[in-house]
């Protein structure tokens, strides 16, 4: 019998998004018993009609006709909106996704909008060039994290990694989730029905929802009128759970202070859109997730999977069409 | 006898660096022993006659002759280098600074700089207005703060809670002070003499030395060519400690990613000097202290030394002439 074999298309303009010769290296080294093959995002097509497992960043609907002994694609994401999730589950094949590292830079990322913003580096970096002193603005506008209250809309394993930073700080943190964990993790749980308490709560809301149907526009001009007055929005989760004519209604209201966005519909926004200008909005380019060791952590997880694969133990970060595009394990 | 005339004289145009009526409504409750006396900036000349203890933002040296009982001047500010420190020591007038409460806003602040270089914010603010998309400015100028090296310089209370925050993030932290403590924190800690090694060791390098003659132009041109070429400068010490013109050198020959700076000199800087329009530099109004709950904290540490006073225990936080504006105890 031929040796099973791996397709592995992981390419990207960022260095830390793909998969180099040390890791092909070390995937051979470690699963001697594969038949490696490194794809070109041209070239895919043509590879697939021998794989058996793929590893890459997308996979085409159009593609399972050529696959004909594909069991598993593995996708070094952790959101699976991109994927073809309900062809895979007409095809018999398993879909996963990563998790248990994005953590890390998604937490960092989350601080450094909510510092930005309650330390008055934003302010201070617009008004430096033009301003002799803006000292009164800053004593205006800061607010100290130690003490404040931070609520994550959709706290899975990232929320959880962000909420330990937040409390190393001070900060109280609640959790909404559609399930309540059983260890608490030092978080206040809430359940997703009583979003609105949460969100009256906090002096800061970081959302982390994934896409799908039921977390379209979830962020509203309802929503956003049971926020604390005053109150600073962060979105890390996706661009359509938020709409965001009641978000910049929110702004002009005075009703939020401001509002951090590394997702945006569409992305990029136009040149001269309002939320571009806005002097209380930060956009990040989609790279909240940006990590040096990005790829590493993927090859990790997706050895950790290879194992329970070539053993039939159970896959880890299993994606159904039903919990479509979830950011957040079990969330 | 008399009771023991105490004076107070905290005023500021910032309401978080003022005594307010719930502040000498709970120290006269605690003290009723004493005649508490609030004075105003213009009345504190004529008020002094009598005055046993001096709490207070400032007290000039022409003051003293006309504060012959005059026995300790209580700072709330953890800095002396604007207090007549020679002048109390020649009359025999006990100074003490306020510390262990500075520590949480300025590590928000300092990790707030930090992660605004790190996460490609300061950037992302400056780029969302004009450019379409800047994406892969961010992607190459990022990186991550878990695995990174802080090495903090002046490392007492304040840098060991600011280490405490950064290790909280999965960062190495170097502290470089003149006395070595005894218990390491969590930190590797360096001598005075072999800071080179600390800046050439470390991704971010934040300045907390005091003012002093010793610390006079600290970072200067050699000093900065030891830093690994890349690295961020974060400054929440004293102006005078850096020489700018070295500063903007290592800047502009891209020794360093970048500067935060919470002091200049002169203060505000000249509208147009070139650290202001340096599009890697950060700059604060002198904000890294400040905190809502500033006066709060800096009454109970006046308290816990009144208490200490009238009971003829030594005060915590002694300033003396030879260890002039130390903003790190025992540092």
């Amino acid at each position: 019998m031929n040796p099973p074999v791996v397709s592995v298309c992981l390419h990207s303009p960022y260095d830390f998004w793909c998969f180099s010769a040390v890791h092909s290296e070390w995937l051979r080294q470690h699963f001697p018993e594969m038949d490696l093959r490194l794809v070109s995002d041209t070239d895919a097509r043509q590879e697939l009609s021998e794989t058996q497992v793929y590893f890459g960043w997308r996979f085409r609907p159009d593609w399972f006709p050529l696959a004909p002994r594909l069991a598993w694609i593995a996708s070094p994401a952790a959101g699976t909106d991109h994927l073809p999730l309900a062809e895979a589950a007409a095809d018999g094949v398993s879909v996963t996704r990563s998790y248990g590292f994005h953590g890390p830079p998604m937490a960092e990322h989350a601080l450094g909008m909510i510092l930005g913003f309650s330390r008055g580096l934003i302010t201070s970096r617009r008004l430096q060039r033009t301003r002799t002193w803006w000292k009164d603005t800053v004593a205006e506008e800061f607010f100290d994290l130690a003490g404040a209250t931070l609520a994550i809309i959709g706290c899975g394993s990232i929320g959880s990694h962000l909420a330990a930073s937040a409390r190393a700080l001070g900060m109280h943190v609640i959790g909404v989730r559609r399930s309540i964990p059983v260890d608490d993790r030092g978080i206040t749980w809430i359940a997703t029905g009583d979003v609105a308490q949460a969100v009256a709560a906090a002096d800061v809301v970081v959302n982390l929802l994934p896409a799908s149907g039921d977390t379209y526009h979830y962020f509203e001009r309802r929503l956003f009128g049971a926020f604390r007055p005053g109150a600073l929005f962060v979105n890390l989760g996706r661009a359509s759970t938020v709409d965001q004519q009641a978000l910049l209604h929110a702004l002009d209201t005075g009703r939020l202070r401001g509002a951090a966005l590394d997702v945006t519909d569409p992305r990029p926004l136009p040149r001269g859109h309002p939320l571009r200008r806005h002097p209380r909005v930060l956009l990040t380019p989609k790279s909240a997730v940006f990590s040096r060791r990005y790829m590493d952590h993927a090859v990790a997880f997706f050895a950790d999977n290879l194992r329970r694969y070539l053993t039939g133990q159970p896959l880890r970060g299993i994606a159904t069409a039903a919990a479509s595009s979830s950011l957040v394990p079990g969330g």
